[in-house]
């Protein structure tokens, strides 16, 4: 039976919903075994599915664990997603911008396995924060401040989960009708109905081209249409980092400076657009007039006093915070122009440094990571620095070329 | 390094010889895990292979095992394979026929997984009959009687067998590629250069259509002049079963029948066929002249003598055999004129009877099976007996219609 319907599926036919349940809910009670999932999800990845499967898929991953309510919440539940980038800081810049116009942000967000951390990572590398709150805390500060982040509560999608740790190690993470599933089934159990995907593509992404990325986009907002959700997609590049740190606490301090509105560049370019798309479909408004309020609220700091607000409720302290680390610089070693920052090697740097996990078990080191210090375009001179690696770890292996481009 | 192995097949990109041996040694040495491999092995069916990486992968499996060494026997060292049919008993009678006429065969043969036995298991059903012998007794029966059959005495690509059982679970033997290096990998540490191989296309078999089988006949011959090996392909039909007994001791006994000269059919057709073939690449004559040794040598029951000489010299005996089953007859259920004889449902029917393994730690009932009383287009008046079936189990399930088809 389950080899029918692989077969099936190798064959290149169209399951049907019963056939797809057979096979994942087999596999989440153990029947199924990993062998015979990583083949079924190899003939996925190359002879794609139909939106009739990946709706069917998205709704047996949601029904694998529990629903939240946010019902609590009065108006629309506003969410955003990426699908994973280097440097990406992104929801601690947008989250307390869309609060602070007093649109509630509720958001339930993971730890990194990868070359770098999550968002909930770089939310503990503040010292005191607290990432798990009981649903009544939940609540109040929901309530008192309009602002949330904290790690997974509940189970949801445990399904996709176990697919997800599949698929990482048999060569199927790249899928693109498994990478909407999964993300659509985890947003939608989360209890959202308003969402921003962002997904990225180039040399540091998941996604390497732009058909992928266009294709992920329209299925995310056909599963949305499915559910009666609202999607709005990004498709962000990944050729170079976002941003110029890399690194948990390194990249909260670089959150803080542009909500402090002292830096620009496409860390802040992303951000804006993010927090406006949010904004724009929570309030029912245009995206450029939402982007103006956005705007507003960065340059008059609320954005910023919605952060520390949410981070002092959270029993952060972001006092004389400094980064424990000892400090190499890079420097170039010839003048020219600097051409490129191959974001993909510079995350497998910032691992190396201690910054990430190879392992889910591995412990991060809050204080590893880098500072890009050079911009694209700049004009180089030799024994300039272009970035400074902050580590813990005795010894550093990298090459430089690999990273930087100049000439 | 293995999943970008894995990618490249499922991008569908030619592996070099390297990254075959880097993830197939990887898995024999299990730093590869079978959730890899079944994904790989899936990424092969669906994107096939190349010639060269089928002679590469063939060679992996080859030199992961031992290789028979038959330099004892003076001349061409012939052999045939067949891909597993239902009711196939051809090398009971084509070895001892062959050998007959003078040219030694040892053969290596193996037990069935699967609806029914393999030859060694049918040898097994003779009281008696040893199929281990020792290296010395091999090389001594060749020289007294030159014909050996044995199950395998040496650790033959054992790679293989790791693959073979991975791919049996996880929907992937049907692969063209994965078969034709598999049977040849065999054949060729086997000791063999002249191979027949009787390739079994329709509902009984593994192979479903006459493409797939042509393609898997070229492969073959390909494999084998790559190695220098001379093979000859025979493309045989397998929707109905292959003579009317089907089950271990049944089938010796319809073998006995076929080399005593009293019946035909398609059984006495293709084992015909096939000693021709091995008799003329052997003996470097035309096929038709083969045939009429052959013919010779079973109408004066030569090959039958060679049989009984052969079993007796491996300790069987076959006087006063008989069936040790309860018996119970299928009978018609209407008039009119059988058309047809599902093979693959005669062989569960078989399975359930206790003629085969539903495990490979099943014991087999050597005296169950099934005896098939009608042929093809003779009228059936209702109650006749359509088959007589022999078991020790304590109750049958079958579905007459979905076996024999009369209208």
């Amino acid at each position: 039976m389950i080899l029918d319907i692989i077969n099936k599926k190798a064959n290149n036919y169209e399951l049907t919903k019963e056939e797809l349940e057979t096979i994942f809910l087999g596999y989440l009670k153990g029947e199924v075994k990993d062998y015979q999932m990583s083949a079924f999800l190899m003939a996925i990845k190359i002879n794609d599915m139909s939106d009739s499967e990946i709706f069917a898929l998205t709704d047996i991953f949601i029904k694998s664990g529990d629903i939240l309510d946010l019902s609590y919440i009065k108006g629309p539940k506003v969410d955003k997603h990426s699908t994973g980038g280097v440097g990406d800081k992104t929801t601690l810049i947008v989250a307390p911008l869309v609060a602070s116009c007093n649109i509630p942000v509720i958001k339930m967000s993971g730890r990194g396995l990868g070359y770098t951390g999550g968002t909930i990572d770089k939310l503990e590398a503040i010292p005191g924060f607290k990432v798990s709150l009981t649903e009544d805390e939940i609540k109040k500060q929901a309530e008192d401040i309009g602002l949330v982040i904290i790690s997974q509560t509940k189970d949801l999608a445990p399904l996709d989960k176990k697919i997800y740790a599949l698929r990482d190690v048999s060569g199927t993470t790249d899928s693109i009708p498994l990478i909407a599933s999964s993300i659509m089934s985890k947003k939608i159990a989360g209890g959202a109905d308003k969402i921003v995907i962002d997904i990225k593509v180039g040399k540091g992404a998941l996604i390497k081209n732009e058909e992928a990325a266009k294709r992920l986009s329209s299925l995310v907002i056909k599963i949305g249409s499915y559910y009666q959700k609202e999607v709005r997609t990004i498709i962000s590049n990944m050729d170079r980092p976002l941003g110029n740190n890399i690194g948990n606490l390194l990249e909260v301090i670089e959150a803080i400076d542009i909500l402090d509105n002292k830096k620009k560049g496409n860390l802040y370019d992303l951000s804006i657009e993010i927090a406006s798309k949010m904004l724009s479909m929570a309030k029912n408004i245009q995206e450029e007039e939402a982007r103006k309020e956005i705007i507003t609220n960065l340059n008059n700091k609320k954005g910023l006093e919605k952060f520390f607000e949410f981070v002092k409720y959270q029993h952060g302290n972001l006092e004389n915070v400094e980064v424990k680390a000892k400090v190499y610089n890079i420097k170039a070693n010839k003048d020219g122009i600097l051409k490129d920052i191959d974001a993909l090697n510079i995350a497998k740097l910032s691992l190396n440094l201690g910054a990430g996990r190879k392992t889910k078990d591995d412990k991060i080191d809050y204080n590893a990571g880098i500072v890009i210090k050079k911009n694209i375009g700049e004009e180089i001179k030799k024994g300039d620095i272009l970035a400074s690696l902050y580590t813990n770890v005795d010894s550093i292996n990298f090459n430089i070329e690999r990273i930087f481009e100049i000439s």
